[in-house]
């Protein structure tokens, strides 16, 4: 396997962002006689699609997220560097770090992923903030949490109601799977605890502007969804947009919903990468690439993953998952060998392996081409391919202890809500961001 | 076992705080008839022997952090209450809380704790954090990961020496299990991970004002920890105080050490409760109690654990450990009931059961009475003790599966850096504390 031809020796590849699509890459491209170097804002790598889990305080930050140094230890070849990046010296074939640094490359690699968007209303951040990153989790975790809380010390109902409404703007798969996790939280988990409210009766309500609730799936599997959802106790309300969102509650169509707790799971915005290379993008900011994933005019910078806008089979756009990333990782980095090999290569095919998603406890939808499962078969089918997907082995075995232990006697184990850092932090910002 | 008599009935035990003292008082009342309720700021129970473990990145957060609500589910005589004590009214029998309610008591416990303190120099705690809270650990883990990050990255000689210096002051058990398992992370966990620096090289230095680290242990044990400690790569520098802190390093004596990194483990200050009850307190602000653990003149207000000074045998002061405390919990507890079936009391006898502490990987000490122990069967000792007394079975497990992890394959699981929390605090704040 390892093939150590000296001849590439001394062509750098820098690829940036450490998340499924740069990883994925990195490894590939390991033991093939190049510099690689992986830069990231972060020290960690996000296993994003079990982060709703630690917002709803059933995994802990850390069994969901690795050092991308420790992931990488093993590939002596890669040096994984802390650093925020602001740009691209397309012409000096540099990229420019907040630091002032410039890394030199030979081949750049983007994979600097999406964050959320509030279609241009940025003032709703602050009264629904998203699911991207570690702190967001921790942020929904605190919130949720709280305000429960708060609900039990509270005398005044309207303020007791208030807290006890909890509105999920977004019905794809991260609204589904939040909405029904806190609906179980309030149904199973909690009630035993508090002494004052029965927190079975907190209001769960997933709005969405569509209609349907993930709308990727076929629309047996959408309804079947919905009714789970319901069984479990979320509201569903589905053809209306939010029009307005403040400190005291969402507004949606005609009706008011007074509310202390919302989430939003409805747009998401690629990373700068368009910009940083001055390239065509769609409306979600996300790059438009050739065939072979580079960039119009730079064939020595690819962009993958969900910074990038390409077509699927059929015309579709490939989706925002992580076997797609994934796959574009691997073929980046099988394109850039054959480069210097000076072998011929081929323009990318995305294969859809299938889409889940997880509905509450014990549940889920699976669509395998044309196969499809729901209930508690999908469930498990569901909960294996995750854990087969952890990156570390020891991940995947607390996560099995901890799903044993939550679906079993019905407990969460993370539920710490953390306050704000407490010291100042001065000296935690290499590059203004850590 | 359950008494549920009701000529009890009515009669309201208040507990401030849900650490050793607080919830094992709670939970020894449980089952007599009493309405018992527990107030604490945060949601959460620290397992504080620990905590270093967190700021060193071998255990998460989750892992010995647990809901006060959680573990308190079955005592269904027990309310859990979230908020900030600000102050005692002792003539109305009211508890204050920050957000203006007054929680009336029959019978109080005050069970607070202590902080750290820097003996009049707050502007030192930027700079060189403690370690009590959750956030002080995960803030202490950033720091000690970023500087390493931060020293890969920088082409600085001086800067780099100054990122790998880590200073620890303070050599009492809580000093030396950092500057031990710092050192550790440096010579093995790290070395194969970064391709620029070698981590090896960083200096670890254990500032102590007195004669010897673990002033608390045998003269030899002292002596054997120390060596211990310099085995492990830290230099150990006694019989100096620190005389200045800033954000360039520390000075000792004579000498100046540049350094990034500082962390407090010099000294601490008791809570409040003194003052919220006009008690007398020693230097360090410890209420002074009788010899019933109740204050003086107020026969319904008992105070336990850190926030208090009481002699114990021989006539030193009962340290500020968990055993301790727990005892005192259920003293009090005993106390309570007796009183209230109108039987006499006894003192508190305080019986020590010995010390324990780790000194890095696979080294403790320990002293029961006249037993001595010292390495590896110490450490044996040290890490089932410790096991065996975390609150819940689940958490037994899991650390246990990490430290296997931690010690067969010297993998450390919690490197996250988090950042501070991404979004605006506006709803977090029921006490403007969360």
């Amino acid at each position: 396997m390892r093939n150590t031809d000296r001849t590439n020796t001394g062509h750098r590849v820098v690829i940036v962002g450490g998340g499924f699509g740069g990883l994925e890459t990195a490894k590939n491209l390991s033991g093939s006689g190049l510099e690689i170097s992986v830069i990231d804002q972060r020290n960690h790598h996000i296993f994003q699609p079990l982060l709703y889990q630690v917002a709803t305080a059933s995994l802990a930050t850390s069994e969901i997220a690795w050092p991308i140094r420790s992931i990488l230890a093993r590939k002596k070849d890669v040096t994984t560097m802390l650093g925020t990046v602001t740009g691209v010296d397309a012409d000096a074939r540099q990229v420019l770090l907040m630091n002032g640094m410039r890394v030199p490359y030979d081949t750049l690699v983007l994979a600097t992923g999406a964050t959320h968007a509030y279609f241009g209303r940025d003032d709703w951040a602050p009264h629904a903030p998203g699911l991207k990153t570690i702190e967001d989790a921790t942020t929904l975790r605190r919130r949720i949490l709280s305000a429960f809380e708060r609900a039990e010390m509270s005398h005044d109902p309207a303020e007791r109601a208030s807290l006890m409404t909890f509105v999920v703007i977004g019905a794809g798969p991260t609204g589904v799977e939040l909405a029904g996790t806190i609906a179980e939280l309030s149904r199973s988990t909690l009630p035993k605890e508090f002494r004052r409210i029965d927190t079975r009766e907190a209001r769960i309500i997933l709005l969405e502007a569509g209609q349907q609730v993930l709308s990727g799936f076929a629309k047996n599997l959408s309804h079947y969804a919905k009714t789970s959802l319901e069984g479990l106790g979320v509201e569903v309300q589905l053809g209306e947009a939010v029009t307005e969102i403040d400190a005291a509650g969402v507004t949606v169509g005609a009706e008011r919903i007074e509310c202390e707790t919302i989430i939003w799971a409805a747009g998401v915005k690629a990373s700068p990468a368009a910009d940083w290379m001055q390239a065509d993008a769609d409306r979600a900011g996300r790059v438009l690439v050739t065939d072979h994933l580079t960039l119009q005019g730079h064939p020595d910078v690819f962009a993958i993953g969900d910074t990038v806008n390409v077509a699927g089979p059929g015309g579709r756009p490939v989706p925002g998952i992580a076997p797609a990333a994934k796959q574009q990782g691997q073929y980046v980095a099988r394109t850039i060998k054959k480069r210097l090999r000076g072998q011929d290569t081929k323009p990318f095919i995305y294969r859809h392996k299938g889409s889940l998603a997880q509905i509450g406890k014990r549940s889920a939808i699976i669509e395998f081409d044309k196969v499809q499962l729901k209930g508690w078969l999908a469930w498990w089918i569901w909960g294996v391919a995750h854990i087969f997907f952890l990156i570390e082995m020891r991940a995947r075995v607390l996560i099995a202890v901890n799903w044993l232990w939550t679906h079993t006697l019905n407990r969460r184990g993370s539920r710490l809500i953390t306050q704000s850092e407490s010291s100042a932090d001065r000296k935690d910002a290499p590059d203004g961001r850590l």
